[in-house]
């Protein structure tokens, strides 16, 4: 192997000494995105876009299956129209870019360039909904949303962001509150069974939770530097944006009614988790149901053995669409070249096919997530084997991250020792707690972390702050 | 028939009588589309929606068939940016919308809420292309773009609106110019094998061109009021934005060059092109192919009759996954009533079934294209009746248009013949002219029509404004 085969491996800084440098340098030498003239915007590049839609693609086919539809709401919110609901604008208007002119004339009144819509959506809902037939309302949609943020990491934190974001209606609290839980399954099947990140479950606290919302749900994951990231929420908004809006019904007993709202969101945050949670030194590692490429074949030297090549493309074709295949019949590079190319872009199955394979009816097998093991897989049945092998990656993607995960829950004696693995980047430290917003407060202050997630355990024992009575069990860790 | 039954229809205006109230009584009924409390901004409902998402499914498989990718590049556009290619920013800069703060904070500079993305996007491509084999680069970006418009209409010019822009660029001029007509012709398939509207295609003059293009592709239809409407541009942009953000690439041939870049798009005015195109006095009607329900099964007095329901749910079982079905189980309204509602919202089929139908083993198909025609097909079979019914009613719909576009193709004898065949709308006015600027200018200000197309016939005899020998033959109209 020529020197400069490494040197794509060489240019990416170790993952367990300079995570954030790795984490960067992958992004940016993988073609997933990029920088943008517009201070804290990304460019997602076709490799990170196609990420993204196969999260859209999954995501969608769940949402139809449950009721949901795709709508488009205007980019613009009037400033009236985010003052209305209270806590609302106080949680976003700092970060609100506001368009203030339509050519050379100012306008009569600012445009938000929406945070989020609730304030643009409840007006229409307002409008639509007038009896229970009308209920319950499953809307979401697809796009961009801008935070003006200070600081800004690529993909966790940017000024512009994409994602989905649902907004549904019901008759009662009941519902409402099950739409709520119904999604954060769906999304917890999404970051578990597609993303391969295991996930910790539950509500925010209310120093948390969403700016007008009387509670969030959450999944939360952790990164391997010990820092714990919010994967998606789900927000039960109460009768508090029907109330701002005025959005009722008649119900069935003939008397009118507020409906009860919720909104939820996954972001392109996820492909930045996704990225951290799987990576390694030398580069990327995708789950195989998420890669934009799960199988690259290399045929060897196919130069001087046509044969070689013509095979490598029957065996790519002999694998369907159910597979995302690729034949990298490149002349300009090496078959070790692209080995370390491939996999610093996470392809999770390199398959290797040179003249003494194909005089032997076999072929080499690489998986991405292993240590650069090979096996030889016979020819007959290769279809079925590239499947199987596939699955046993997506497995062990998870197995692995699971198991981190569960090693990195950890149980403080004492306040003291909380502060200590919080501070430590221990994982997710597990604290009984009252419900006293000033014992939420001390911790967050003394240990740098926040309350991630309150899960659905029941609270036994003393409050680790203030020695009341336990009444709920908070994870706590630093955050993205 | 109650007399409620007839009130949907009660409600539209008629199309032949009042146009442009007809078309927007047709599409707030339907749910299609509804106005936003931001001025100039539309929000597109579920319905219609649907149809966009027909539409872009059928692109995004012809793109990426063709080897394009998509990508995401920023809302916003530094206004520096946007000035470094003259023309673009003359043609562009009166209609921006301008962020000018972030939060409290006022901006630097101020940031346009992107018209359109070359400004954007070249920069990047400086960064991202080095040598030839980086080209060709094929990326396009499926979202919105807000133009400042003072007259607005549902679909047909709001001030944002939803559509895909690709940016390519090329290693040469031909690669570039055969990128612009395989654009074209994808575009043509789309609007006339899926939509049904048959479309006149060659270039713009130069004064209909884009903003910073060398020259522009089109397709223009012709709505039933005999005015032109354009339905996608794809243009040749030649070097210019190259040179203004410096994108060069190293060739084969050891030596610098600037590339060609091409863009192009179509947006969501497509769906008002459709709604003008087929609908008629009943409301909606909407081809096959695009249709998001293409049957509808009404099951007659099923209250009464329980096994007419079983029967209509297994009819819509069989037809399997390729064809999109629903069958309206509703209680509360009437057989007549959900014909009406069905046919306004332009379900191209609507199959019927009562107890009698039963008894005698065939249910009624009604087309929704026809005049109100029904006939009665035998159950067995009924699946690939279907089929083939909805083969037809896409035909059919392709088929009046066409002969409607090509009865108002009219060929003046004389300058004030044209004039008046412009002013009165009688289609597409075949005009004979030179290239000299102000011949075009002359004829546009005496019609108030404009040049929709250039199309590539031989050009014979004199122009038909200036008498000098005719260089082309332009298709003049009245234009949305």
């Amino acid at each position: 192997m020529a020197t400069s085969d490494k040197e794509i491996v060489k240019e990416i800084p170790r993952k367990s000494e300079r995570f954030s440098d790795w984490y960067t340098a992958v992004l940016l030498k993988s073609d997933m995105v990029d920088y943008s003239p517009v201070r804290g915007c990304m460019v997602v590049r076709p490799y990170g876009w196609a990420i993204w839609e196969g999260i859209q693609s999954w995501l969608d086919r769940e949402f139809k299956k449950t009721g949901h539809q795709n709508a488009a709401f205007p980019l613009f919110v009037p400033e009236s129209y985010l003052k209305k609901e209270a806590e609302h604008v106080e949680g976003f208007a700092p970060q609100v870019a506001w368009v203030t002119h339509g050519g050379d004339d100012e306008l009569g009144e600012r445009l938000a360039v929406r945070p989020t819509s609730e304030a643009i959506i409840m007006p229409m809902y307002a409008k639509w909904i007038q009896s229970y037939r009308d209920l319950p309302l499953l809307i979401l949609q697809w796009g961009s949303v801008v935070r003006w943020e200070k600081a800004t990491r690529l993909f966790l934190r940017t000024t512009e962001f994409f994602w989905h974001e649902g907004h549904t209606a019901h008759q009662t609290q009941q519902e409402a509150d099950d739409e709520c839980r119904l999604i954060l399954d769906i999304y917890k099947r999404l970051l578990e069974d597609v993303l391969a990140i295991p996930v910790l479950t539950g509500r925010k606290t209310d120093s948390e939770k969403f700016a007008g919302a009387d509670w969030t749900y959450t999944l939360e994951a952790l990164m391997p530097d010990g820092q714990a990231i919010q994967a998606g929420t789900s927000h039960f908004l109460g009768q508090n944006f029907a109330k701002a809006f005025d959005v009722k019904f008649l119900d069935r007993d003939n008397t009118e009614k507020y409906v009860w709202t919720t909104s939820w969101a996954v972001t392109t945050r996820l492909i930045g988790s996704l990225v951290m949670q799987h990576g390694d030194n030398r580069g990327l590692a995708l789950p195989p149901r998420i890669a934009p490429v799960q199988v690259v074949i290399v045929p060897i030297r196919h130069e001087q053995t046509p044969a070689v090549l013509a095979r490598a493309r029957a065996l790519a074709a002999s694998l369907g669409e159910g597979v995302r295949v690729k034949v990298d019949d490149r002349d300009e590079f090496t078959p070790g070249w692209k080995f370390n190319d491939w996999e610093m872009r996470g392809v999770p199955l390199r398959v290797e096919l040179g003249p003494k394979d194909l005089d032997k009816n076999q072929c080499i097998f690489a998986a991405r997530d292993g240590e650069g093991g090979k096996r030889a897989v016979s020819l007959d049945g290769f279809a079925a084997a590239v499947v199987a092998e596939l699955d046993a990656i997506q497995a062990r993607m998870y197995a692995r991250a699971k198991s981190y995960l569960e090693a990195h829950v950890v149980t403080p004696r004492s306040l003291d020792e909380a502060i200590e693995m919080i501070k430590e980047r221990q994982g997710f430290v597990r604290v009984p707690m009252s419900k006293d917003q000033r014992a939420e407060e001390a911790l967050r202050d003394a240990s740098g972390g926040s309350p991630r997630v309150v899960t659905d355990e029941p609270a036994a024992g003393a409050c680790l702050v203030t020695g009341a009575p336990a009444e709920m069990i908070v994870y706590y860790a630093r955050a993205y």
